[in-house]
């Protein structure tokens, strides 16, 4: 057995059975391993950008970790953005770059370059290299286990190319399983003192503090205790819809946090970062945290949140089954003009039950939550870091761990610019994913943010690097070109009816928005 | 004025004043200078990819350094591999990486991220913090200095947010002009020695030995001793055609490279490297040159090559005048079946005078540099580095820097779909790019590869991981979506009148090559 076969063994037998892939020759022995090792399941994307954000999705619907395999130093940097909002979701991935074989090195030859520095940047904690292929295994298990934490991360295994080919692999055994996280009781009984003090109070919940049985208890100790109840602004997957708890998620703008805070004494944090501004601005805050405000880190990624919220709620003399959940509502199907509001009431009157959707609508979206907040039980998941071109990909890889489910892509134009090659990957696989292309024809939120940065004499020329027409992008003919149903609407109950179609398609499918 | 103003100020001082850009909110107050500073010319990309290989381009063909403007990390990220193909070109480019405002980035949002380990990869030799308003001109200056050498290389220069909007901004003048490079007449006596000596000689060329005049003394030095004449495989930049003197380059698999250096004695290296294989393959040698091979460096970077090249030819008594030089000549138009043959003759019969070629065609490109070798006076511009996605970026480089040129992009179907971004920003700035797409559905190189690295067993699955079919792209549509006149060809005939009808259409175009 090669070193490569040893680690794709090893993968699958710690559960890592799927990779997304982008390879080049320094891979081709990983390549091959599709055909020696029949469980492995390879889906080619035609970009790494695709390749990291789909093993990102995947993992944060799954649990469990997905392989992405990109070539050298700059097919790890195309995958870089991905991998830091996954990063940021705290998404387990087994990130494996292939390298120039240990003594080609040496020659400088013209892919070779510096990967440690860019591997460092989203794989803070867990960077290595296989050096011989009887360690391979080994290196891959290893990997399994820092990726999968908790907390969840981008665990990087870079692999020579002899390491690859080289014989003499050995399989290894899957790590063990991490101990069973605990509640913090002590933490339990501050955070029950904090919300039952009298004073104003928040229970702030991030990434595993929102799954259903989470939200339950949080919601159930907000109410009984009188605090308020919010979500962190990106997270990486909540629970909503009908009969789930909801909770509102802090705003984007600083500003709105501060007003959204003032007077809150004490801020409990479940698995959740203290608020602080998505970007710097002159004159206004970076931190958003009222000044009197006492912060209570109730539990954080290696606790067990929802037991600790469960406790939470206990402590507080309630249970789960107390909270308060969303009825099931939809809204009208939207008439008249097109525009965010009409894009999202439609969404609500036709989201399917179950179905995730992945959100890059940026500005276009804002609407969508609130519109679809009594639809039947379904997923949202955010763009964690903030770098764009996350939507899409997080859709491939959310309709591969989750086959039987929808999923709908809210995307930005400008956002679907940076990777839409994943519309390929959709079609090349049939993946239940339809895209909603919200086409302002601008990059809206920089619009808004050049104003807010106060960049006095910002004017015609400043506009135009913010501006996507001249000329216009065609959504639908992109979309079509690499294999997608494409539908197009200037009015809303012409979005509707695409939406339906759309919805009603099995496989991709796009429906342009223009506004 | 702010410190970005002083930023912009000082780079148009030095002769830097055009800017290729993707920018972000941390970056908005170096967008607003473009109201200020009439004299910076932005250009508007829709991914980080197509920035930095446009500014790669324009540094080939401008000969002085273009600016990238990306945003944070990830779009640092994003912009890796084209930058990767920079420093192996060894293109000057000022790399502008905007970041947090200084005291922000101890609260870790969500774009936090490492900048300095990405941008060591491709700026090993220059990366920078602008730490104040007063000092950024400054700064600038000093990338300015670096990235223009000799030898060029990617500066990297990181601009917090509130470095660029702080008063106080101070315009640097520009550096002093590096010394004149000189030419080391030891070095020159002893390759003619070696040239001379009776034995199997070679002198292989560079990037700086690759403009006209350089090809003309070494052609001449080349006939005087009897020394066989190469180019290296990939070089940045190559004048080529009628009244040029002609070089082949290297080819690019390995145990071609020892054949062609079979028995060559002495090889003389004008501002080149010695041959190593491009990937590393079992039981084939990485290192090219012969063992009883002595390599003599006759000129390097921060030489003057030409200069050198032309004391060499005095040396072996003879001068540029004596060069063998490419008579013109063009093929007939083809006919029959479209082939990579049928199309590099089309294009010999076709391509203008002045043109510039990005070639990017990889496998389906082979033939067109011979059936263009007569064709009249124009650069050709190659994949330098390996990262594919580097053609189309490169492309709008160059028609920008010379804008009074027709640009031809030679693309393989799976590296255009990498960066096919850059389609829009040519037709939003009506850029005169004829992009030729060869359609072979396939990573045609790696098909060729799995062989080549000895992948026994790999069959079915690991074959589907290099194909481009299911669904088919088609690429005409993704570039008429952009803007682009397009033509498909799927006969010799066909392509040849595509061809000729794009070529006289002022502005961007495609022409599709369906194999």
């Amino acid at each position: 057995m090669n070193g490569a076969q040893s680690l794709v063994r090893t993968l699958v037998g710690c559960g890592v059975d799927t990779c997304f892939m982008n390879p080049g020759t320094s891979e081709m022995h990983l390549v091959a391993t599709l055909d020696a090792v029949p469980e492995l399941h390879g889906y080619l994307t035609l970009f790494e950008g695709v390749a990291t954000g789909a093993a990102d999705g995947y993992g944060r619907m799954a649990g469990r970790p997905a392989a992405s395999l990109l070539h050298l130093g700059p097919g790890l940097g195309n995958g870089l953005a991905n991998l830091h909002n996954a990063r940021r979701a705290r998404t387990p991935i087994v990130n494996l770059v292939g390298d120039h074989a240990t003594y080609h090195k040496k020659f400088d030859a013209p892919l070779e370059s510096d990967i440690e520095g860019p591997a460092r940047m989203v794989s803070p904690g867990f960077v290595r290299w296989g050096s011989t292929p009887a360690t391979l295994g080994a290196d891959a298990a290893e990997a399994v286990r820092a990726a999968v934490g908790p907390p969840g991360q981008v665990a990087t295994l870079v692999v020579p190319a002899d390491v690859s080919w080289g014989p003499g692999g050995v399989v290894a055994p899957p790590p063990p399983r991490p101990a069973p996280p605990g509640v913090d009781t002590a933490r339990v009984e501050a955070a029950a003192a904090a919300l039952r003090s009298g004073e104003r109070a928040a229970l702030l919940l991030g990434n595993a503090a929102l799954g259903p049985a989470a939200l339950a208890a949080a919601s159930a100790a907000a109410g009984a205790s009188g605090a308020a109840l919010y979500a962190e602004t990106f997270p990486a997957r909540v629970a909503r819809g009908a009969g789930i708890a909801p909770v509102d998620r802090l705003p984007y703008f600083g500003e709105m946090v501060v007003d959204t805070l003032a007077g809150v004494r004490h801020l409990v944090l479940a698995d959740a970062k203290a608020p602080v501004s998505f970007f710097a601005y002159p004159d206004k805050p970076s931190w958003l945290v009222p000044d009197d405000c006492q912060v209570h880190v109730l539990a954080g990624p290696t606790d067990d949140v929802p037991a600790t919220l469960e406790a939470l709620a206990a402590e507080l003399g309630t249970r789960p089954a107390a909270a308060v959940v969303a009825p099931p509502s939809r809204p009208e199907a939207p008439e008249g003009e097109l525009n965010p509001r009409a894009v999202a009431a439609a969404l609500g009157s036709l989201l399917p039950e179950g179905a995730i959707v992945s959100d890059e609508g940026n500005t276009s979206s804002l609407f969508a939550a609130s519109m679809t907040a009594g639809c039947p039980p379904h997923d949202w998941l955010y763009l964690t870091g903030g770098a764009i071109g996350q939507g899409l990909p997080v859709a491939v890889g959310a309709a591969v761990a989750c086959p039987d489910r929808k999923v709908v892509s809210l995307e930005a134009d400008g956002s679907a610019m940076y990777t839409l090659q994943s519309w390929w990957t959709m079609a090349r696989y049939g993946l239940d994913v339809t895209t909603v292309l919200f086409n302002n024809r601008s990059y809206a939120i920089l619009q808004v943010e050049l104003q807010r940065v106060g960049t006095e004499g910002a004017a015609e020329r400043a506009h135009e690097m913010l501006d996507l027409t001249r000329p216009d992008i065609d959504f639908c003919g992109l979309a079509r070109a690499l294999g997608l149903s494409t539908w197009r609407a200037t009015t809303a109950s012409e979005f509707h009816s695409h939406l339906a179609a759309a919805l009603a398609t099995p496989g991709p499918s796009l429906v342009e928005a223009v506004f």
